[in-house]
């Protein structure tokens, strides 16, 4: 799974992690950067600290192709992100013209907080609410909710470097996990160029394993998993490949 | 706000960062450590990978009092989180003969991998398909389905120190938060003691706000809440102060 592009995802709000809200955006983040071949390959939720975005997003910049946040661009008290970035790239804020533009109406009125972004930094348009989100650097700042923070991601997508798609294969096998674990473990240490997972469910009291193979050649993704339908329906067990 | 444990969660599994999978297990554990009066600092999502988890683990536990991890402790290939952490705190992973007897079966049997416990740790019962999790040091490691993460959670809730809990008020105001924005913004200046967020919803067309005072003293919090809904009621939008 060579040639994909990196990225990290910072979920920035103390409502995260106080569980009054349930994050929907890794999943989409995360679903969108497999799709277009960029690997997500870390999340951090994170409180609406100052000190704290600002490392989280130098530390993620440096070591990730692509960087995405979402929350804490709004207008009230608690929205402080902007300024956090602004500050972990060692700018200022500005009332940026076009997002002024955007957003319209009186200049003095509270909502132009949202006009205030980082020097240097590129909007990132918002079909749904208008006030728009922005990249600064490898770092793109999104909205938390999540309808805006997915309109967000499909107009700054053409930015991004795809790589080589990743293609997966799946299975449901209704058996406990472990009394598949012995073939599944050889077929995956004989085939190292493909990622192959296994999810155990249980629905209505039955107990079974969602399997997974990916990788970036689909050939080689779908004769293995014939190899793990075959090694399954060999143990007795029902196997129902997903389109 | 003092008084309060701190902790911070490790969500383990590709399948959450590829986006196949939508967590619940930090919105659940965030939940329920507010209430016993502990707070999530932070929460990472990562990969089923050996020394990340290993890294990760070693962070969290230096840095907070507790730690809990979810996933990865299965029975198939794809389940290292039990070796990982063992390897975190220098030590092995053991047969643990009360986890074997848990599973119960056939010595032999692949499911015995789940009996696989690092030396020195305590188990965690799990009331729902009985192989169980367990504790090292301040790290409680789970599993990653969230009906046996949560069975696994009551069963060892009783083994935290609870801190100061954590009230809260709650309201909804049907206005746009940038037209709240700056009432809003003094009320918090001015009542330091408590944390007062702002979360932007829309519901069928209709926008507004879910404003939250949180806080330790359940006094303060209603009348913090109190001022903050007097001043939108000024503002001449509907305000609902939910129970």
């Amino acid at each position: 799974m060579s040639h994909q592009p990196s990225a990290a995802m910072l979920v920035i709000g103390n409502e995260i992690l106080s569980g009054k809200t349930r994050d929907a955006n890794v999943q989409f983040i995360g679903e969108s950067l497999a799709n277009m071949g960029i690997v997500l390959a870390e999340a951090r939720v994170i409180r609406d600290d100052h000190q704290t975005i600002i490392e989280a997003v130098r530390d993620y910049s440096h070591r990730y192709d692509y960087v995405f946040t979402t929350g804490g661009i709004g207008p009230t008290h608690d929205d402080i992100t902007a300024a956090a970035v602004a500050a972990a790239f060692a700018t200022d804020l500005e009332i940026n013209p076009a997002a002024a533009e955007l957003i319209g109406g009186d200049p003095d009125h509270p909502r132009m907080k949202m006009a205030q972004i980082p020097v240097g930094a590129t909007l990132i348009e918002n079909s749904v609410s208008r006030a728009p989100g922005f990249q600064i650097e490898n770092v793109f700042v999104l909205a938390g909710v999540p309808s805006i923070a997915q309109a967000m991601f499909a107009a700054l997508s053409a930015r991004l470097q795809r790589g080589q798609a990743i293609v997966s294969a799946n299975a449901d096998v209704f058996m406990k996990e472990s009394d598949i674990a012995v073939p599944l473990t050889s077929i995956a240490s004989a085939n190292g160029d493909v990622e192959i997972g296994s999810y155990p469910f249980s629905r209505d009291g039955t107990y079974g394993a969602n399997l997974v193979v990916r990788g970036t050649d689909a050939d080689r993704v779908d004769a293995v998993m014939n190899e793990v339908v075959s090694a399954m329906s060999a143990l007795g067990g029902e196997v129902v490949r997903r389109a």
